[in-house]
């Protein structure tokens, strides 16, 4: 027997789930390709200005002096950051069960496990278009079929989603979940009112099918809203519920959290295969939530996006032409844009990083090849100054656009 | 249709791998009763006393302090990281293509990993008797049939895997991986010779089998050796190579990295399912390798650790009963022991804690229930005084035991 380790026989060794990772393929667009000069609002990273590099060295040196054993060597699951996200879920009005409760390496670590626990090749899952294409990367890599309900004004539009359970139920087929981002949702910034969340979560117990709630921006209002946690209505025992320190700390903690029905987070546990996230982040991030400071900071964090945000719509509305229509923003890191049929958002991209600015198309939201006409800007990382500057030169752009087109 | 979250009906969203969940039992056997006061020498905690905490708070200033954007924001795999891995690696003789490494979080990801990418329920796994529990217990979880091959005073014994590969391939079964820790083994602490080594590698590319070499302790020797790591032999494309910051940083950070054939690298890095590690804690473990530091601290680990063994191998020659057989270790944190019948170790453990003092029953390291005579007694955290009492102890608790029988 020839034995070959990277194919052939070497292949039998696999388990069926891992000899079908050879077959997949991405369903991520190319992005642009920016020069270092071009002042990208393409991504939503944080803004680097104020991460809180004092409060973070002085955290670590706090904590390691309070007790390095409990810090640096093997211990359970981190009691402190579970009571730290704990307490932050009841004061949004949750009745939470303490049992029901993971943290967890990003709410990608949630988003990859979940394809894992609900996946069969071929199986349904339901997702908003444009929605955080990185997520569906996931679930399409699965095997999954992606249906796409469209994200109005107010976030996903519920009555297409009511009308698509009802025609999946008659062709017999069951979707596994429900993907949304209800809450400045990513791309389009929206934010679905309280009577939406309400009748999502109604269908999804009717239909038996679970609603993942992704809550990555919640936390980043810029004034007060009504809009609760779907964890807080009626047949909330159908959502799984997603946070995260990323946008409230920093994206490189790799700090979330997810809390849901007992039988799914039994199997999110029993699939994240190293167990716990380890002593000292965990630690570090619970150190750092005493004594209000995590609040205080929130608050500061708020002040400034929100002010960011509002340089940008001001700088759009004196730059873009009155036809491209945008959201403006009530929370979270971007504004989204739906463009005129003469200024296809690819296109414009590349002429807009030959102006020295880019953004991110809205195909790179759809499963489905929508979004031409759709484009993302990212508010939340450069400074205000290159914002400005960035929307004039995309602004420049379009104009271009529009003459090589008259 | 009556839908119940938590069971029935709901049962049917779930894959079929996350539906066997329901009726997975653990094999880990219960651990000892130890209350506060006992010196403990069951666990193979790291020693909190050489924990370099002023290093990681002076570590976290200097690196926030050079780039925060690139410490705290989104970016792809920590270069540095896998950097100061792959020179480890290549001062070990090991030939290395950047493309096989992988950055985890600890062994203990890759190690609950290996059953997602090999197992499905009845494949055949092989391993060491005694071993890890810890790590068979993530294989046995997925279904898998587990093969002990006996451990000796030089590490696994290979003609007894020999024949259990002839006789596995009689009744056509081909198993998925052989799990080993050939250097300063847990729990036995032996040291395989190099010959054995490349006997081993020669069977699993003869049978057509993975090796995963578990190196959690390799760089912890008291003395210098001449056995190579598994990755340098010939037949090394069988080879999946795992090492692990914990021994010589801290467990706490969770950090690790695989090495092996490019296709089951691949599988590995599709259900890792957050994708790379965090930038912060890679960034911040390839901040505290750079001009030497690390090296300079395994080398004082080592000398820190060799003096604790001859402290406790001491000890046991003045305390335990001169027919009780223990290895000398060369390295790693354990001393392990060989119990005359009249000694069994659950029992005896029992009145060690009444005495104030533990260790690890030898049946804690086997998955077929043998080591009822077999001790692992930990010389990695205690202080060297309590070493000394806590051996004390046992030696009483072995002549009180004695008397009992007698």
């Amino acid at each position: 027997m020839t034995l070959n380790p990277d194919g052939g026989h070497y292949e039998q060794l696999f388990s069926k789930a891992a000899q079908r990772v050879a077959h997949q393929s991405s369903i991520l667009v190319d992005l642009p390709n920016e020069t270092p000069e071009t002042i990208s609002l393409a991504f939503g990273d944080a803004d680097p200005h104020i991460f809180p590099a004092q409060q973070i060295t002085a955290s670590v040196a706090g904590l390691l002096a309070e007790d390095v054993d409990a810090v640096m060597n093997y211990a359970p699951a981190d009691a402190r950051l579970l009571a730290v996200v704990q307490q932050r879920l009841e004061r949004r009005g949750v009745s939470v069960d303490p049992s029901q409760l993971m943290i967890t390496y990003g709410s990608s670590q949630v988003l990859g496990l979940l394809p894992q626990i609900f996946v069969e090749p071929g199986d349904t899952i339901i997702v908003e278009g444009p929605t955080f294409l990185g997520a569906v990367e996931y679930f399409a890599a699965a095997g999954a079929h992606i249906e796409t309900i469209p994200v109005g004004p107010q976030g996903m539009d519920i009555e297409a989603l009511a009308a698509c359970l009802l025609d999946l139920q008659h062709r017999n087929i069951r979707p596994k979940f429900i993907y949304t981002i209800p809450t400045f949702q990513n791309p389009t910034g929206t934010l679905m009112p309280a009577i939406a969340r309400a009748r999502l979560v109604a269908l999804a117990a009717e239909f038996g099918v679970l609603v993942v709630e992704d809550d990555a921006y919640g936390d980043l209002h810029f004034k007060e809203h009504n809009s609760p946690s779907m964890l807080t209505l009626p047949g909330s025992e159908w959502v799984l519920h997603i946070g995260t320190f990323s946008k409230i700390l920093a994206p490189g903690i790799r700090m979330a959290w997810a809390y849901g029905p007992p039988a799914v987070m039994k199997r999110l546990r029993a699939f994240k295969s190293e167990s716990d996230c380890g002593t000292f982040v965990t630690r570090l991030v619970s150190y750092m939530a005493q004594d209000g400071w995590l609040d205080r900071h929130i608050s500061s964090l708020r002040s400034h996006y929100a002010a960011k945000s509002t340089a940008m719509v001001a700088a759009i509305a004196e730059h873009f032409p009155k036809d491209v229509r945008t959201n403006v923003p009530e929370g979270g890191f971007f504004v989204y844009g739906y463009l005129p049929q003469d200024l296809p958002a690819v296109p414009l991209n590349d002429i807009a990083i030959a102006h020295g600015a880019s953004f991110l198309p809205g195909t790179t939201g759809y499963a489905n090849g929508q979004g031409t006409h759709e484009m993302r800007i990212a508010f939340s990382f450069q400074t205000t100054p290159n914002l400005v500057t960035g929307i004039t030169r995309i602004g420049a752009a379009m104009r271009e656009l529009r003459a090589r087109n008259s």
